[in-house]
């Protein structure tokens, strides 16, 4: 059932049955009570592009998340809702699974649901100009890209600068005199912002004079969801039981800062006067922390609000390829100690 | 771009096309070289249902989530993934807000996205007829349902009894010697699942001979998110700062109790030395607490096959409404004393 058919069996064109769903005072009164009657009998909804002017053309986009056991990603997916609901688009979000490849599943949801473009939440950090073409609408990479490698004129990006942001954390831990940090990073074979955000560590203990120590740097060792708590807690309890001299802890993620919580107070630890920590991201969780934990927060809202942006841009006005990056913030709690 | 213009492009059936995608033998192999070719330069993608029997029916439904932010539906989603694959659906994610009527966009999306069949997370506890009526697919209302308000010919609901699941933690309460126990429930007006949580409270109370103290019910105050740890944290802040006697506290959710770890900790109090909490859901994070939190936990896994299972059922063979509910399990941990 469509505009189309209510119009067929009204006997009038579609832009008057438009006119009655819309309550537009251009139509006789005695034309709009039979249409609508008619929309009740034949329990009609009419969609949302319905009430746009464009009745013909519906505006949907897909949200596609890597990593939707992440709370970080959880707490982004509510600003979109609100976000979107303001440009009168309408969304779908869609899970993609760790193994699966999001361009091919971009593919195939764009001509199945006739979409008007993507928002590619976690995963690639880069995309192939090709893969692009194939999904043939304009694709954003929202917290996913590196200011290092410059865009192409179809790949659109909105992130943190994870390096920098990283370094961030760690200058902050160098500052308070800690010169033993320990990074728990992802996987050892991870390219994407986990790599970046060690770089970062190492840049920071680099300017601040401090060796590196090839000890301190943790890969975790799970096949899945390498940014967990669970993740966190066995790294660095495996950490705690070795007889490495550490103070401070980076983890690039604030999950896995909970479970290293864990890992520490187990061991009969406290958090900051025996090992300090920091995490990554500002899930508002970190708050209700005991201590709180300090946090370098990644500007969500702003990140959603460009994604959105940079989207509506492309698929309305064929702009060309862009990177916006935004600044994340250190937030000093009370998981760290000067030590000096 | 569909399957038809394809065919109409090689000038076959669709059924040879679709043998073609599928691989079938039955196909000559000079024929099925050159739709494939088409098909590549087309940069057409079959959907999902193309590579199934029946081409022109696609298989999708839609998960409708009220409490986007709660992590505990982030965990169901993982499963509803794994679970939709196997039976060959594809499935969209909608996010409700707390102020949209849940029924109103399923009608809406019913129409839009041609869909077989909806599953409710959160939200109702009870759903009209006439409501099921129009939405016009079957729909499963998932964790929410009253099991002693029968369902009607259309309603399919699948969940706990969380009344006597809330009973099992404050019977546990009870029974290692706690009397001045405390309950943190959702908003006063509240009539869905934290009601009945907290009938399940005085249900045990009740049995073990221990009076009811109005002053021990505590309601959350806030507008929005009321599963929430800010809820939690204020709640319990509030009880602590008030001279009320009181040993242990039960959260409706484990949210809420991780919020209220922070209020006690800060408070300068130990758990469980000086209170004990418990909370429910029975989210991972629970273990990664310290002390580590003892809890409810729901068995999302046999929920979430059940709620599939239910709706297609209703789906293929008609089956009539129907409500499952399903054990939940008292996981105990190091957050409760026994002061007996």
């Amino acid at each position: 059932m469509t505009i189309k058919d209510i119009a067929k069996m009204c006997n009038v064109g579609i832009s008057t049955v438009s006119r009655a769903i819309n309550d537009d005072p251009g139509i006789n009164q005695e034309t709009k009570k039979r249409i609508l009657k008619v929309i009740e009998e034949q329990n009609f909804v009419p969609n949302k592009s319905a009430r746009n002017l464009k009745m013909t053309e519906a505006k949907t986009i897909a949200l596609l998340i890597k990593g939707t056991n992440n709370p970080f990603f959880q707490g982004m997916l509510r600003i979109f809702e609100q976000e979107l609901q303001k440009v009168e688009y309408s969304y779908l979000v869609y899970p993609v699974a760790d193994d699966q490849d999001e361009t091919a599943i971009a593919m195939e949801l764009v001509q199945e649901r006739r979409l008007k473009g993507i928002i590619f939440l976690g995963g690639l950090t880069e995309v192939s100009e090709v893969s692009l073409d194939k999904i043939g609408v304009p694709c954003v990479r929202c917290t996913v890209s590196n200011p290092s490698i410059s865009v192409g004129t179809k790949d659109y990006a909105v992130s943190i600068d994870d390096r920098k942001e990283a370094y961030k954390a760690v200058d902050y831990l160098c500052k308070c005199g800690h010169k033993d940090i320990a990074i728990v990073c992802g996987r050892e074979d991870d390219c994407s912002i986990g790599r970046m955000r060690q770089e970062g560590y190492m840049d920071a203990l680099l300017d601040h004079g401090i060796s590196y120590d090839p000890q301190l740097v943790l890969y975790v060792k799970g096949e899945v969801c390498e940014f967990s708590a669970q993740n966190g807690y066995s790294t660095v309890k495996a950490l705690l039981e070795s007889d490495k001299k550490v103070t401070a802890i980076f983890l690039i993620s604030d999950m896995m800062a909970f479970g290293a919580y864990k890992a520490i107070k187990e061991k009969g630890l406290r958090i900051p006067e025996d090992i300090s920590v920091i995490g990554f991201d500002g899930l508002d969780l970190t708050r209700f922390y005991h201590p709180s934990l300090t946090t370098v927060r990644q500007p969500c809202d702003q990140m959603v609000k460009a994604s959105i942006e940079v989207l509506l841009g492309a698929i309305n006005d064929g702009n060309t390829g862009e990177q916006r990056i935004f600044p994340a913030e250190l937030i000093v709690r009370e998981s760290v100690r000067n030590i000096e």
